[in-house]
């Protein structure tokens, strides 16, 4: 039938799409599922979205391409895909930085590290499950089906109308001899009135009480972690991570908020791609565990505050300003269908953590949740280390008084996610990873091989190399090697090299068709605005607690970038405060592992909900001191080693 | 565009409406709107669905209609709807048996009666209305939206997804002005652990706290009543009563649980006939009263429990046969989105109160809960006389215990409805509906004039008054003129005439186009069936509380019908037991009245919930001594006058 849409291949993937002719190619690319490196937001102003028009006909060369791609690149058909639109069938090979489903290649690199200890083990989920022999009805006994089946389960709990549709069948149809599946909130002993109330949410036919999982989502800006759940045993069978979809239209969360209020409609649009993010990732764990998606009946969601909200369709119009007003900061529930997942029935239950504020979401509850921020004695410091940096800091006020929590979260910017960085990309192959050094600089790159880029981590080792040797000045000013230390490795001394005004150091040369990699005095600056905004987070912090740094039992590292920090390097850099190595602890995606324990433990569900209400939250921009810190955060004590 | 449909207007409505050709036009009557008086279910059998074909084409004659209609009759183009199916545009007249809207008709005549006293006046509606003056963000205090809003409210409150999506465009344009809507179930003091969480409903713009509106909704086989109330006033504001579309597939709840089993999506039909009854009685109640659908904020909804099932869309299957097993009885609650409603936000919540049997439904919930039988001293009957007569019982066992109930269900028939008797018809204009005997028969007609028919009411009274003047013998059978005693007046005496083996009882001559109206030989064994059917459940519970009717403080009679029957003449058919006069009380739509106080009170509502469990149902059908009772009851004690 014609329908005057044309059709779109990608390569390598071959998926299709059809969409409007003129359609950007950027959203014809999101469309079909693949997850394009698109920093900018689709603006023009990255040149990372780059593919190769194989086949076909699109619109004509902008000057924005002019600008980021050589003529020769122009001339083998090397086009950005945020900057044209389709004209025709054609097909489009995605270039070195697709992201989705990414997985694979990140696998190696990222190390998911547990953090489900004892706690997990000892579950007490909200979700159970109980097999039922009953007896069928009599003339003596026509109690009604649905009647019968609550009845033989704990008191209390409420049906809707879908059960009552289908409860007469399905116990007739198994003899009477079913499981029911029943949503158990943990009874809350405080004074709280904040009930949630038991419900059947599932009957089956026979027994199923082995068969009852959950997943747990972690929404992050540029990836998204989920968790497939044995409910029944109390523990992880699958974890699985992909690109978030919404990162065609942007890399970081601010870029995000600008599209919806930019663009109508889009609001609608970052739904959609989260909510295909989501089930993307269910349907991914689902498979790979062999799991039915009937027998899935709760899924725990968490993320930061903006991802939250365009989640579930929330404007985060009010976080795009100060004051920075979130629409909502409790944790919400509903159903799946309400939530709009193709990939579960739509009657598993959803529950989203509750957030802290506008910059500090659920994650950063998931992150308190699994490290135990709110009931660890002593003095304690979580940095979530992003383009936002969420720090939360419990100050030990003695054993008689809960321990009191005090969060801030600060731009950091991108530079983290190699963004602005000159040579900058994610944690993908051929991004360098880790510097170290001895008679000359050593790069590990991802999957091996000649180096394409560099990513964060990589980023603050160079960095922490130059000033470990000195060879950048206090205010971050690469020096001239004509000014070097003696002791300088001459092989380090080769890699500076005269760049514009000043210079740049350069970790790989080009090879082939891969470039040279190197860390120049912009991106210096950029690393320098990054670390010292969180930096300055922390001091706030600790002032406000009445703490020194000295005064700290230790610093926990968080989320997959902050893990796969070399502590070292972060303590070098200044990002964190001078405390003793031995104390600072990398602990994983602590966020997805919060969001785990609550799906396994009621307990730990109501200790989230209750998070919020116990964490002070200081608003960085309102604070008269953050802006001297910062400014002093900024700078390097150089030549340490 | 050609749809291939064929347009039928009905007269005298002139509603139209597009159906494919061949659909029955009992059915596409339905779809405008219509309500035909179809007492068989369409099946042809009783000849009730009387039409004229005034243009246009509509399929043959059948042999059912040649029985039913006379041949002048199908010469002039009068149809059974039933039994014709379309065949092009067509406009047709509905003849005097349209039901639908009816309540013009029935307005004059149904009586209203109030039940709503003090208990109403202090009222604790369940939605509560909150005018909130909030403080506008500032960075010191960046509250989130929903939170602000919540943090002004009682603490406990759930809020949906919904909610979040819109408060923060509400609050900004009411300048933080904002009048909250509260579903505030009452506290349970009892050890039952069902409890409803408290939710915020809805949020509006400026203080609307004086617009806070429910609807109560009686959802009766036969016809559908509604109330609106004023929730924050405590009072009924509107009641309209509307057809329920659902009689075109037949009269009583058997013939519709029938069209159920018997047709492939007969379930989804009857569910859509339901829902849009429900719609327009909302609609009009709204209309009437001038209230805007969002100010509506709950429905409570009672029926008997078929109409419970169909409304919900949950199969009655079970409650076709033996052991007569419901798919529910507890309480269901959602949303009017769920419940498919059109009239009301699909935000609206909606509570089906619980039933307590097959049949035995939530509408006698209602009744108990408005008469109070629950909480009343003393010995008590409440009898709901109609198609099923739904009896109970509370037996007073000392003020140290709380009263005992029974209830049971009789299968009555439709003759009350006017259903299988010869010239039987609903309480519509032309019916007699009142029968008294001086010198003569005196017959009051709905809306006056020359008698078209006679209902139930009519009939019940016209058998007392052969009961009372000795002209039927103990078995019922009409006494030969010959044989009368000597006191009958002439004019009574002459219009006792033959008719086939007997003889029948002539109220009305023919006149005009109008027939003669009689009770036949027949007829009057329809009653004996009837009125034996609830007598014998009525002694059954006596008998299982160990008590004489003489024991008894009261009958209460229930129901718009019930309510309308004369007391005297219910006694003398010996429908009730033999207790002084004085004692039978009508009581009017208790069951709607029941409705309308769960919709003003909380306390109500949870007392509803309560009911069930206090009732023990007894299953005549499995009672040893029914069948022995119900001969016993199908005769009279004549000639006590």
């Amino acid at each position: 039938m014609f329908t005057g849409q044309v059709v779109i291949t990608f390569l390598p993937s071959g998926a299709t799409v059809s969409v409007d002719p003129g359609a950007p190619l950027l959203e014809a690319a999101a469309s079909a599922g693949i997850g394009v490196n698109s920093v900018c937001g689709g603006r023009g102003t990255c040149g990372k979205c780059r593919a190769r028009v194989v086949e076909g006909a699109v619109s004509g060369v902008t000057e924005a391409e002019k600008e980021h791609l050589a003529a020769e690149e122009l001339e083998r058909g090397i086009v950005l895909l945020c900057r044209r639109r389709t004209a025709g069938n054609a097909v489009v090979e995605i270039m070195g930085e697709e992201t989705a489903p990414g997985e694979k290649k990140q696998a190696g690199f990222i190390k998911e590290q547990a953090v489900f200890d004892g706690r997990a083990a000892a579950s007490d989920p909200p979700v159970v499950k109980a097999f039922l022999e009953l007896a069928p009805p009599t003339v003596a006994d026509n109690t009604a089906d649905l009647a019968r089946v609550l009845g033989a389960l704990p008191k209390g709990l409420r049906a809707g109308a879908g059960l009552a549709r289908r409860a007469p069948v399905l116990l007739r149809e198994a003899d009477y001899r079913v499981t029911a599946a029943i949503y158990r909130p943990p009874a809350d002993k405080s004074p709280r009135t904040d009930v949630r109330p038991g419900e059947l949410l599932a009957l089956e036919k026979g027994d199923t009480t082995a068969e009852c999982y959950g997943i747990a989502v972690d929404m992050g800006t540029t990836s998204v972690a989920g968790y497939l759940a044995d409910l029944a045993r109390g523990r992880v069978v699958a974890a699985v991570s992909s690109a978030n979809l919404q990162r065609v239209h942007g890399a970081d969360v601010i870029s995000r908020v600008t599209y919806v209020l930019e663009n109508a409609g889009g609001l609608e649009r970052m739904r959609d791609l989260a909510v295909q993010t989501v089930d993307g990732v269910a349907a991914r764990l689902l498979a790979r565990a062999g799991v039915a998606p009937e027998r899935v009946y709760l899924m725990t969601l968490i993320g930061n505050t903006v991802m939250s909200h365009l989640l579930l369709g929330v404007s985060p119009a009010g976080l795009a300003a100060a004051p920075f007003t979130p629409a909502f900061t409790g944790s919400l529930e509903g159903t799946a269908a309400e939530l709009g997942l193709q990939s579960l029935p739509g009657s598993a239950r959803f529950i989203m953590l509750p957030n802290i504020a506008g910059y500090v979401g659920s994650d950063t509850v998931g992150v308190i949740l699994a490290v135990e921020m709110h009931r660890r004695p002593g003095n304690w410091l979580a940095v979530d280390v992003g383009t936002n940096g969420e720090i939360v800091l419990t100050a030990d006020r003695g054993s008689s008084t809960p321990a009191h929590m005090l969060s801030c979260s600060t731009a950091a910017g991108p530079a983290f996610e190699g963004a602005r960085i000159s040579r900058g990309m994610r944690a993908e192959p051929g991004a360098i990873y880790e510097v170290g050094v001895d008679d000359d600089i050593r790069c590990l790159v991802v999957g091996g091989g000649q180096p394409a880029g560099i990513c964060g981590s990589g980023l603050v080792d160079a960095l922490a190399a130059l000033v470990e040797l000195g060879l950048v000045n206090q205010a971050g000013r690469i020096t001239d090697p004509a000014d070097f230390p003696p002791d300088v490795p001459k092989r380090v001394r080769e890699r500076i090299r005269p760049a514009g005004k000043g210079f740049k150091f350069v970790l790989a040369e080009a090879a082939g068709d891969r470039p040279e990699v190197a860390v120049t005095q912009k991106d210096i600056s950029e690393l320098q605005l990054a670390k010292g905004a969180i930096r300055a987070g922390i001091e706030v912090l600790l002032r406000k607690a009445g703490l020194y740094a000295a005064d700290l039992d230790g610093i926990l590292l968080a989320g997959a970038f902050g893990s796969n920090l070399r502590p070292q390097s972060v303590k070098t850099i200044g990002l964190l405060p001078d405390i003793d190595l031995s104390r600072v602890k990398p602990v994983g995606n602590a966020a997805g592992a919060g969001a785990v324990l609550a799906l396994l433990s009621g307990e730990q569900l109501l200790a989230a909900d209750g998070i919020p209400g116990r964490v002070e939250h200081v608003e960085l921009s309102a604070d008269a001191g953050f802006q001297d810190l910062f400014i002093e955060a900024l700078g390097f004590e150089v030549g340490k080693r």
